[in-house]
């Protein structure tokens, strides 16, 4: 049982750092990390610069991505990459393509974070076509730029490449805009009872202050709502955030950033099925794909539910298991995020009884049982 | 052309609408117009229940959503129901199990009106067991809740079941909360660089005063954001709302009452290809799954692009007209929400160069190229 082992030790270390982090919250801000950005982004072209310079053909180091280079790593609880890396040199005709479409991502990416402009993914394939940079397809950008988060170590969030989808968070929760045309505004998350997009300028936004003590991340949209409807934001003393699905990448970050800076203990509250089990694991644990990022991933996440096991204790309304369910059970069992509790006993007792129940269905109950109920069950 | 000619006429009754509205606005207010709603409720429940004192088998009568009573009225610019009726009654054996579930759902909405709570659809199916009424499945009770629409002819969101998805707005509105929590309390919508969500308390917030002289609905997240950076809505005088593809039933009431409440124009704004142009016909035109409704549509809306023609106008990078695409012009040729221009035009142009554009396109020419330039074209 060496993995049990290790899955122990890795939650006291994650305890104890949270102890630490509570008594000094993280100083460092949002806009040093911009600034960060900005110089390793600047660092990149000079490198390329002074190589040329010498009269040598400039060429760049990235870490590979390769599934041999990817390996999960117990101790951070996180997929992670090994220390295989690739060179991509201006000498070799074959790497002359990517190499220049590489200078130029991060060029226009460096252009973007200094002016404080966004764009989207989308948007950057559309871009190149300006500058005369050829991308035969979104695919070959998309790829360019998960290059450049490679060789940075930085989501493409911190310098300015955000995604089109987009969710929601409410609560108690003071912070101060750093997007241009709204430095030093704060605003109070409570202000709005739909909730507040989760878009490139909230999650720039400094954290100032919170009455909250826990974040409540919850799947679905219905539920959400009922959370502020009930005032359980209030008697929980919660921070909501919505994930409509899979949460986005920002969602992540900033969940990260809820735990990270201010301390909060993160509960993953999400539909009892596979799907819903992939949404906590993304959360806690972060996704093979994203391996060469560090900052989405919050390890000292919870999973509250639903469990398999609530369908018999709640006696709430089920479904039978699809033969895509099952088969997604099976890959999870394998899967090294997986091998913890309470993942190993829910996964087991999924394939047992075969059920599958979602979120609203407590509403069986009447609408406040979740808020009444359910929620300090699990809580305690 | 009789067609032509009947939709000139429409627009120049339009036209005077709007003018009569601007010099005063319509004064009926959320909270009247809840009070209405709930009155109706009641109304259905008292009618049930006079019958039955006089000791008959109680009945209602339902207007026929059968494709034979489903007209596209030139006049009104949308599709609605013409006089057939059905008549469902306690006396059938037939009609029980239908004329119970409609009943608890009227009793079930007027309870969530009166207390301030809301539901959605999914919501409704389960909260049904708490009550032992019997739904087999979801579409069952999504159709008694489009029953329920279709007599008290008010969607759905009237009496509190709101639909999952979300999208945005932003701009210099201020609104008024009327749920429970928030009443009297004022928001201007330009304090979030994200948006705001539109949801049940956005939804049902009196529309106060705004400083704006037009609305722009925009398909894409990228170029909602794009908007808000580049100060688009200050050049512009405008409210932006991100439809975040075809819009959800809220999004197109509040629309609705932008361009009704406070005489606002509209103007439409998506992707150039056959899905971008039925997303814009169903902010103005409505569909026919909602012909039992008029609150949603927005007959004044004017389509703004991207048009086919704008292809090659502004030379943008496009991709071929897929197979699907092809058929769906076909079907829109025949349309009768598509006989006017700019439609027929524009879809005889797709079928003729068979190519379609993104909004993102117009990055080719610099981030903030649609807003300085395409933008003002169209406009003027």
């Amino acid at each position: 049982m060496p993995r049990a082992r290790s899955s122990k030790k890795r939650r006291k270390l994650t305890r104890k750092t949270t102890k630490k982090k509570k008594s000094s919250i993280r100083k460092e801000s949002i806009k040093k990390r911009k600034a960060a950005t900005l110089k390793e982004l600047k660092g990149l072209g000079e490198g390329v610069y002074s190589q040329m310079i010498k009269r040598r053909f400039p060429s760049l180091k990235i870490p590979s991505r390769s599934t041999g280079n990817i390996i999960y790593d117990d101790r951070l609880g996180q997929y992670r990459l090994d220390d295989k890396s690739v060179t991509r040199s201006a000498r070799n005709i074959r790497h002359i393509r990517p190499f220049t479409q590489l200078v130029w991502t991060a060029s226009f990416t460096h252009g973007l974070s200094k002016t404080g402009k966004t764009s989207t993914l989308r948007d950057i394939f559309y871009s190149a076509q300006a500058f005369e940079i050829d991308f035969q397809n979104q695919r070959e950008s998309d790829n360019i730029i998960t290059d450049l988060e490679t060789i940075l170590g930085h989501s493409r969030e911190e310098f300015n490449v955000f995604p089109e989808e987009r969710s929601a968070i409410f609560g108690d929760l003071t912070i101060e805009y750093t997007v241009k045309g709204y430095e030093g505004i704060r605003t109070n998350l409570t202000s709005h009872p739909d909730g507040f997009m989760i878009g490139p300028a909230l999650s720039t936004a400094e954290l100032i202050s919170t009455k909250a003590n826990k974040v409540i991340v919850i799947e679905k949209g219905a539920m959400f709502t009922r959370f502020v409807e009930e005032q359980a934001f209030k008697k929980f003393k919660a921070i909501l955030i919505h994930t409509a699905g899979q949460p986005p990448r920002l969602t992540r970050y900033i969940i990260r950033r809820l735990n990270d800076e201010l301390g909060l203990p993160v509960y993953v509250f999400c539909d009892g099925d596979p799907w819903g089990m992939a949404i906590a694991i993304t959360i806690i644990c972060g996704s093979a794909n994203a391996a060469h990022l560090s900052g989405l991933t919050t390890p000292e996440a919870t999973w509250m539910g639903l469990y398999s096991s609530d369908i018999q204790k709640y006696d709430l309304p089920s479904e039978r298991l699809k033969e895509v369910d099952i088969k997604r059970l099976y890959d999870m069992r394998k899967d090294p995020r997986c091998q913890d509790e309470p993942w190993k006993t829910q996964i087991s007792h999924f394939l047992k009884h075969k059920r599958k129940c979602e979120l609203e269905a407590f509403s069986r109950y009447g609408l406040d049982y979740v808020v009444k109920k359910y929620l300090p069950d699990r809580l305690a």
